[in-house]
């Protein structure tokens, strides 16, 4: 009897998680139906978005059940097929992640293709909703254009990473990045390409920032929001544009927290704050997909992942990514 | 000698001005030089954004100089001209507002038609840049579409009756303004034509609005800012688009406010708050007055002017204004 391994919210965490909200559980798998297939995942990813999905508030995606295997973003390899429409050995993406076995509808299966000298986790990360993430972003929602000045917060993550070199491809005047360690700092402006970058930890982002962007700013891509929000408003120029994507500052808050205290210049510099997620861009993809292949076979956009091992390690791994311990994207390797 | 009556900014108002802040002053005017004309202001325009201009700060506009007459819009007739553009008798509107005589450069000022049956004032409102101001911030800020929900905040001011009757002409499923007093609610949802209204002095923002929009709302053009726009982005659905269009509550506030409390919405229901000003969008000029004057003759579109009379009184026109005691447009007599 073929089995799979999953995790499961037991119940729902008051600010920050713990690893007592979660149960690993094993379950029988039934046999295949027609048109199902059995899928091995070989990654599996842990994401901040899904935080908002532990609590049971009504959101852009519906929350976990409480006692059922969470899901998330997965690739893995068809290992049993009886559907026409894939066939042992493809690779898939999916969203039955948090568990080892994913099982279910050909058509809730997406065949993807092997890219050479790449782990599939490139999928999840740079060629995943990631990298799709960080161009939509930058592209349409803030409207980057050549010689803008842009300032990426949460820099050393999966998406600021990618966004900010996408910037610089893009044809940025001045790439400044913020993260929040001395080493994260270095990668910005080493391995990454940022033009200037600061730790956060330092000093106010309000006093940083300026000093960094003395032509002022024209797109901020927010990885962060509140104390950086503020300060980016602070020194947008005319017509800036701020692509605004999740707040993991605010993910772990259990009571409101008052927003920019700037709003005022809104009107003034003619500033636009705009909110996104990724699923609502999902017509890009085929520009995306060119593009950043393209980037990444030449090696022009390089990516970090954090891999942890094991099922068993994957709510560690979320609770380390949300503390900020991984360098790029974080996957669990099955 | 010719001479000019104006109102001069004698000290930066902190916090409210104050009468004693401006003084009257009667200046004798040189004779025209060549391509200079002279015009006899009709209407002077006192506008919410003069009070930014009072202070020292960089703004979009420059500061007022101490001890020089101000300027703002204004509509009045040539009296003199040495110029060939211009001839005495003709209508036109420039920005030498503040005081009776106006006179310069004839490229600064711009010959307009009269209107049959409107006073010259309407230049300085429904088919001015008020008008100009509600038609940009509804249909290229917000994007506003047919069956969208609207909702306007500062809904009896000279902006925010215009742009709510023309949600209604441009096919909003439902438009609800706020307003401060019951007198002007009343307006709203009779002269003005609004589906549904509310007193925000009655009770929270936070609690009116979702009663009076039952469906979200899909747009919000906001002239208040602080609680309205906290409360609009709690019910906004999702693609929801601000138009922030100034903040006449935070014009006065000598210390920084804090802002929404639920910025993170704007992640997960993909909201575009957009700040503005009518200058950037004076291309849609043409399109707006072929569009607002129909609108005008039909009768489709009213508006309301509160006129003082007299420069003398332009300055308690301003406080006034400031305070919240005109409904629609207020203008001074010359």
């Amino acid at each position: 009897m073929a089995t799979s391994t999953g995790i499961q919210l037991t119940s729902r965490p008051n600010g920050w998680p713990d690893p007592s909200d979660f149960r690993t559980v094993r379950t029988e798998l039934p046999a295949l139906q027609a048109g199902e297939v059995r899928v091995a995942n070989e990654f599996i990813s842990v994401d901040p978005y899904m935080r908002g999905r532990m609590n049971d508030a009504k959101s852009y995606v519906p929350p976990f059940e409480l006692g059922e295997t969470m899901e998330g973003g997965a690739v893995g390899r068809v290992t049993e097929s009886t559907s026409d429409e894939l066939s042992a050995g493809d690779l898939v993406l999916h969203s039955f992640g948090w568990r080892d076995v994913a099982q279910g509808p050909a058509g809730k299966f997406r065949k993807v293709e092997p890219v050479e000298g790449l782990p599939s986790s490139v999928y999840l990360s740079a060629l995943g909703m990631t990298g799709l993430t960080a161009y939509a972003g930058l592209t349409r929602i803030a409207g980057m254009q050549e010689n803008d000045v842009v300032f990426v917060s949460g820099a050393a993550g999966a998406v600021g990473s990618t966004a900010g070199q996408m910037a610089r491809l893009l044809g940025a005047k001045q790439v400044i990045g913020s993260a929040g360690s001395a080493e994260k700092v270095s990668l910005l402006t080493g391995k990454y390409g940022f033009t200037d970058a600061f730790n956060y930890k330092d000093a106010p982002v309000r006093e940083q920032l300026p000093a960094a962007a003395p032509d002022g700013i024209d797109v901020y891509f927010d990885n962060v929001g509140g104390d950086h929000l503020e300060a980016a408003i602070d020194v947008f120029n005319t017509h800036g544009r701020a692509a605004l994507c999740g707040a993991i500052s605010q993910y772990n808050e259990t009571e409101k927290s008052p927003g920019p205290d700037n709003m005022f210049q809104l009107v003034g510099k003619n500033l636009t704050l705009r909110g996104f997620i990724v699923r609502w861009h999902e017509d890009l993809q085929p520009e995306f997909v060119e593009r950043m292949s393209g980037w990444l076979r030449s090696g022009d956009v390089v990516f970090e992942e954090t891999v942890v091992d094991g099922i068993d390690n994957s709510v560690q791994a979320f609770l380390d990514m949300m503390a900020g311990a991984n360098t790029g994207k974080m996957v669990v390797k099955i």
